[in-house]
């Protein structure tokens, strides 16, 4: 159908001043009198609805007067200018066409829903303001970090989502199976028969898909992956989602310091480019979801990221332990108040954390000269506390052999990724972001329920 | 660290012509003498490899001498241009470092491997010719297809992997679950007590993100949707993966002509991206892996798709029965060689196929006038027959639901999806884009495990 969007008449509105346009969208509100009427009408390309003005000319008037929020219009007019309103054009409508009704019991009303309640429609709530802006700016994000690594020559690679390796840690996976649970086949001595499943083997659903792309990274230097993963954590809060996506960059003849620049540059970038591509949105959420949004989102494009070591912010730390519930000392994982205090209070901008304990930090990174700490780097930001983990990784054979045998990792289960270090091992890094917990960041929305379109958790999967 | 790309070099070989240049990479081959040797290395940057030129006047001679292929190396030295050999240029080392040597069971020689035994090191074949050319297409491929859909205002859709219902067709989905197989909890009457699992209910892998691409189109007017999917098949062929990815365009106000009219020009977007993005690569395609695929898709982007009902494909097909192992008669489904017939010997060019009968196409799918015919398109391409199939969607909730009723579906399985038929209902359309077989078709790749970095099928899933 050739319809003109919204978006477009706002965009080049001079073109199409005065001039015969026709729109699809839905009707967001109506009211009427006995002569004429005017109904607000969104059509989903644009954060601004448009205002339409119907009239008793019109052979289905009595129809149109009848229309309930939510119903789907095409209408042809004349856009005009309308100086003395607070929108800047309105459509004198010549026909209002009714391309479907909405039945009286329409659960979006003109009035302001919760946001508990709106989770229960996940199927009409992109219907409104809120999740309109969340849910635009979730595709712009998720375009802008396609976009910073092509322009830079990343490959994209596609790491598997059934994994058939349950060393990444067993008790937090989903199992994926075919076989009957009413009747699980069993070998002899009891236990189950995974040679009768899909892969003849015992799968999960993968929590990250890092140790697959360094395999890639040896092979094209820079490559992300950007994908579903999954965790069945038992935990019910406004951060954890038992599915999420995630964004992986890992890069071959690179260092610490080089992950943090493509770190920073990437933050940069995909911030710059939402605030340029969704200003109203933007706009939207500093006023009426988080009021220091814009302020702080600014604030982190123009700083230069602050730098610190983890035994360097414990020292800071400990000074102010008075005001933390879980105290500070060197060798325990900084928890979110730390974090956040680091990043709002001592450094009041961004900041990378380097250089932790080896205890608190994955068998793979990179063990330090002193033997205790390893090339793991936290980015920590303003309002949220951290947002992106990474690291160099080891990538000597015999240190990370002896760091797996320490930790009883058997290297059968990992020969592909030791081989890495066999043949044409380099210096790497990488590090991992959560892609909605970016989301939240970007849009101050506090619950990750809300900018995941059907999102998963604990006793939560509808739709 | 501060290296200069391979793709650089060759991009803008003039800045860089007898100038000092690092780079880093792997050993493709090296050859040596007493006195001076090549080495071959590639950056995976670039599908073209460089020469490097080193000699005996280096500290670690000897150590060069014996590299292996595999070996990782930083090349300090000067780019110098060699118009008398087949290569533009080559680098006259100051240094090589070995960043990473390579021990002497490297897998990958220098001769040529089939493609069955580089199945059996997905970790390494990206290392390779082929298979660095392939990912390389396949991530610009994704590229190509999200900037497509960004660029004409289409929102990005993330629609959820794990389901719970189970309605579209329970026999070949995967499993979802945290529960102990080995002591599955049950209810008084011997059933699974799913209560106990992790969503409280029984849940599986998604099938397809239609249904719920369709809330946000009904929302955003245009949305795409790209991600994994999952079919348990037990088929063993070259065409079929458990785990592969796909692309779902929804668009409201949208009929079956406009749903064409989008997947004709995505095509042919996605192939000229790839085209002047890739050209070594589809060149290295033409020559090894499918002698007529630069013709053939330089025919496909300057032709006007062809577009036939399938009523009119049946009576052409017909007379040509004795050339097919399956006959056609109006009312069966086309196989892939009727497929194939149509778009290489009837048109000659790709072309869409209508209006198939409702019976062998979904439920969902819009009746047409005619009673027997549902308003379905498949684009069938030279050389694989469908590639993309899509229809507009049954719009009219009576009609819907008793297309539901004939086939004995519940409403209250699709609540959600009838509700978009009661509340604001438009004429909407979207089709289905399977992202391997796209691959397939772009380069010439014969079997779907080959461009899958880790495919995953029947008793297959490994690393």
């Amino acid at each position: 159908m050739e319809l003109t969007t919204i978006r477009e008449l706002y965009k080049n509105r001079d073109s199409y001043m005065d001039q015969k346009v026709t729109i699809g969208g839905w009707v967001r509100s109506i009211r009427g009198s006995k002569a004429f009427g005017f109904i607000v009408v969104n059509d989903g390309t644009f954060f601004e609805p448009l205002q339409v003005v119907y009239h008793d000319k019109m052979d289905n008037f009595a129809e149109i007067s009848k229309l309930n929020v939510g119903a789907a219009v095409i209408v042809t007019g004349t856009l005009v200018a309308t100086p003395q309103a607070k929108q800047p054009f309105e459509i004198q409508a010549d026909t209002v066409e009714v391309e479907g009704a909405s039945a009286p019991d329409y659960p979006l009303q003109k009035k302001r829903h919760s946001f508990e309640y709106l989770r229960t429609i996940a199927h009409l709530r992109p219907r409104t303001n809120t999740f309109q802006a969340v849910f635009r700016v979730r595709s712009l994000t998720a375009y802008a970090i396609h976009k910073f690594f092509q322009e830079r020559g990343f490959v994209y690679v596609h790491t598997p989502l059934i994994t058939g390796s349950d060393c990444e840690g067993a008790g937090e996976m989903f199992q994926v199976t075919t076989m009957d649970l009413n009747n699980v086949p069993k070998n002899e001595d009891g236990s189950v028969d995974y040679s009768k499943d899909f892969f003849g083997k015992e799968t999960s659903l993968t929590v990250s898909g890092q140790l697959n792309g360094e395999t890639y990274a040896q092979a094209f230097r820079n490559i992300y992956t950007f994908g579903p993963t999954f965790r069945a954590e038992n935990s019910n809060t406004t951060r954890h989602a038992a599915e999420f996506w995630m964004i992986e960059p890992e890069m071959a003849f690179a260092d610490l310091d080089d992950n943090m620049f493509v770190a920073e540059a990437m933050l940069k970038y995909v911030i710059n480019y939402v605030l340029e591509n969704a200003p109203e949105e933007m706009n939207f959420f500093n006023s009426f979801v988080d009021k220091g949004l814009l302020e702080r989102l600014h604030n982190v494009v123009s700083s230069d990221f602050a730098r610190v070591t983890y035994t360097e912010a414990v020292e800071l730390l400990e000074k102010h332990n008075d005001k933390f519930e879980y105290k500070v000392t060197w060798g325990t994982d900084l928890q979110t108040e730390h974090e956040r205090y680091l990043t709002e209070e001592v450094f009041k901008r961004p900041v990378f954390v380097t250089d932790y304990p080896k205890e608190i930090k994955a068998f793979y990174m990179k063990l330090n000269d002193d033997g205790k700490t390893v090339a793991a780097v936290d980015c920590l930001v303003p309002g949220i506390g951290e947002i992106i983990g990474g690291s160099q990784r080891e990538d000597d054979y015999n240190k990370l052999k002896s760091r797996m045998d320490e930790l009883g990792l058997k290297e059968e289960d990992y020969k592909f990724y030791m081989d890495l270090r066999k043949y044409g091992s380099t210096r790497h890094a990488g590090f991992g972001l959560g892609f909605e917990r970016c989301v939240m960041y970007l849009t101050g929305m506090g619950n990750i329920r809300d900018v995941i379109p059907f999102p998963r958790t604990v006793n939560n999967c509808e739709l």
